[in-house]
């Protein structure tokens, strides 16, 4: 199910297909590259934070459920790329060994009024661990080619 | 620099030591992992994009501002995670050959109500390119350990 902006239905939820096993490797190989505090790093310096054990950067997390996005929700040939993200939170710590997925609602879609080959869509992601434990959302902001429009090469970060 | 919650002042930008330079091998080896969209993955399709060349995944961007802040302003003895992120922006496109860095201004802080032990700050990041362009920004929440308080191992992701 990648859905093209005309095909997005407003207040629709989509489970997305797909699950993001987190190994223990791969926390400590993102945290040495973009995050290395030491509870993102180490389990003993983890043992004595507040996450009580080794716990994934937020950003991490994130980018794996980025990862579920465009490939079970991002229509390959229409997506443009985003603009923005609000109310990011982290809501619980992701742990080795967890196994995330996550949903996507639709929340608004528009076209573009100055540019009308585009449609700009607002859509909430939630992840949730193995337990159904939501761990993370967020709102994000994103551009869509419309189908039968003429196109250039509008859009992508930072673009209207 | 990297000042704990007693140090902070309300209202400063911080101009923080350090800088990333982008490489194309790291914005594709990103992509393949979390971001697998054409135009952050293979020159030809990023030529035919809205971004015109190879982009690096707005992740990715965030990751890499993130790595900037932890050596260069989060103190590694009180800082205790974030709780989320608002208004994050994607600027202008991010190519291989840049060199980011940051700025961070402190907005708020505030002592936690029901743990003294713990501060709340906000915080707003501006990451920038080598030509003085401003390529992403965000709000931040984070918690801090206060100096001379007793704390156990309340923060971190999703708690309070």
């Amino acid at each position: 199910m990648q859905p093209d902006f005309e095909d997005m239905t407003v207040g629709r939820t989509y489970e997305i297909d797909g699950s993001y096993d987190v190994t223990d490797s791969e926390i400590k190989r993102f945290a040495e590259q973009y995050d290395p505090q030491p509870f993102h790093l180490d389990e003993d310096a983890a043992a004595e934070s507040m996450f009580g054990s080794l716990a994934a950067s937020g950003w991490h997390t994130a980018s794996m459920c980025m990862r579920l996005l465009v490939e079970g929700f991002l229509d390959p040939e229409s997506s443009m790329g985003g603009k923005g993200i609000d109310e990011l939170r982290w809501l619980q710590p992701v742990y080795p060994g967890d196994t995330l997925r996550i949903e996507v609602e639709v929340l608004e879609k528009r076209v573009s009024e100055s540019r009308p080959a585009i449609g700009h869509v607002r859509t909430k992601l939630v992840g949730y661990n193995q337990d159904g434990e939501a761990v993370i959302e967020w709102t994000a902001r994103t551009m869509h080619r419309r189908r039968d429009h003429e196109h250039g090469r509008e859009g992508g970060h930072g673009k209207e």
